[in-house]
């Protein structure tokens, strides 16, 4: 029998142990992880494009613990109602091929992707950050500002969105948790005195909501939205006077903002600054750009915490995915 | 929700229709599937080695609908009571990139790995064929054995297997519906008067289960177990005094009998004979070779018609694999 948790299972464990505590636990996994980035199988995802949006499979492996995850990306389906982003993810036994744990990832995706951005903020964040500018404030807002409180403790939030909607949304959700949020009327607005700016935006065209005239320095900016071939969210001439980290290049040249630049512009994969390979911020008015892009890696972490942190409870239920005949020879005598 | 057809739902299913009635109706649908070959995209598998086995991800799509199957191949598994290869797969809407469907696919890609085998040989096999050689009788030979017998009306198995073990499991599961089943003391004999041959062995070697002066002529070759790199079953020089069909030639290459020869040896894709861009069989004392390695628009054709005959039926269940918030952008809200 596999292992799953569903929707249901999966609402319930993130309320038992809380978004903040949650975040925190996974940066413990995708760090751990990262710093044996040469033990994994790395390939880029398998993507297929429609001209509604793209289907992808994003597979990696340790060589103990199979992994993969099934996201879709679909901009054009808020409009009808649907979510942009959903997910599911399998965890497998690499000697034995059978696979072992199910589980919905459109909520898991929220958190490791926050947490992915905590892991390199860490990293790159000038000293005593306090002040979030979130640009963008769909699905994954409140997961950043949760994530970012609980690691890095920021406190001030300045949001703007295009949809007056979904910033109020942002404010009935987390507003009571004790947040200071100012709305600001631009993107110029809600930047100033950031410390750390998330962009996280979803068209799906080449975007530019950082100009580069728009941003003095001594800043960190997390840049979520650009995650596909033509979708991208900073200039490029604000790319090319900042630090480029990225998950795995031959992925993000390709996917995220740096699709933007020569394919051999310097750029910092992010395990090499956990190593100490490679320095991370180097100066206080330094900007530092983490080109996100989402990576297995990341949902491998993601799936292994959540197995791990479900095993003895009841978040989770048993299917019949994989038959299991007494003889493995006579597969056709469970027919009998 | 999605629906999901587990194990006791597969066997539940199949026990309803049939595994004859199964395999003629998916021949229908492989047909009506490789026939449009060119609205698919096709890729190559993705697949993850390990010195074990191997863990692989078949996706396709026909721009409406989206599969995609999780298999393994492990041939050290049987040596521990587990099976060589287990598999899930899933349906998707390439519209909105929601999975809509996941079923086990043990059961299935045994039903469709002989489905694709009969459709082969309808278009391949000599005319008025009856003696089937079946020569390994693991978890596949029953499923051949019935769909051989549904769609080409073929009533005599002459079968071996280095394990009499195997060869009594078949006879114990088939003899009783009616098949005549002669024993063979060798691979010689299981071969000596038969129109059609399946080779289904597991070792992940190079093997030469046929050598070249042990095939007269007038038969047609279905060599399923040559189905990885450095897994093969017919002997090179018995391949190029033949007529090579496969499935997909830029995967058949890399996994097939035709990894042994040229990359530029000549052969030809199924869904050319099925179109008649090209001609099958041409003479009666021709050897024809179905070169089969297993791809995912077989995987498709498959998922295609179980999701079709389990629709208005109890053989399924659902399941909350993904997330539905009612406002797209409050993800948040669920945890609410």
């Amino acid at each position: 029998m596999v292992r799953f948790v569903g929707v249901e299972n999966m609402v319930r464990w993130v309320r038992s142990i809380g978004v903040e505590q949650i975040v925190a636990d996974m940066v413990d996994y995708l760090e751990a992880d990262f710093t044996r980035w040469d033990q994994f199988d790395k390939t880029p995802r398998v993507a297929s494009h429609s001209p509604y949006g793209v289907i992808e499979l994003m597979p990696t492996s340790d060589r103990q613990t199979y992994s993969f995850k099934y996201v879709n990306g679909h901009p054009i389906n808020t409009k009808i109602g649907r979510q942009t982003v959903t997910a599911f993810g399998v965890l497998a036994d690499v000697a034995s091929g059978y696979p072992l744990f199910l589980s919905e990832m459109t909520l898991l995706t929220a958190l490791r992707t926050a947490a992915t951005s905590v892991m390199a903020a860490k990293l790159l964040a000038p000293p005593n950050a306090s002040v979030l500018s979130l640009i963008g404030t769909g699905a994954q807002a409140e997961f950043q500002a949760l994530g970012f409180r609980s690691v890095l403790g920021m406190l001030t939030l300045r949001v703007f969105d295009t949809d007056p909607q979904a910033v109020q949304k942002l404010r009935t959700n987390i507003e009571p948790l004790g947040f200071d949020i100012v709305d600001a009327a631009t993107v110029e607005d809600a930047i100033a005195g950031a410390h750390v700016i998330t962009t996280c935006t979803a068209d799906k065209t080449k975007a530019t909501i950082l100009r580069d005239d728009m941003v003095a320095s001594s800043v960190h900016i997390n840049a979520i939205g650009g995650d596909c071939p033509g979708k991208t969210e900073l200039d490029a001439a604000l790319l090319m006077r900042s630090n480029i980290f990225a998950e795995y290049l031959p992925q993000t040249r390709i996917e995220g903002e740096l699709q933007q630049l020569d394919p051999k512009w310097p750029a910092t994969e992010l395990w090499e600054v956990l190593t100490g390979a490679s320095p991370g911020r180097t100066s206080g008015d330094q900007i530092t750009i983490f080109d996100s892009v989402g990576f297995a890696i990341e949902d491998f972490s993601a799936l292994r915490y959540l197995s791990d942190s479900v095993a003895d409870t009841d978040f989770f239920e048993t299917i019949d995915l994989i038959a299991e005949p007494s003889d493995p020879k006579n597969l056709f005598g469970l027919l009998d």
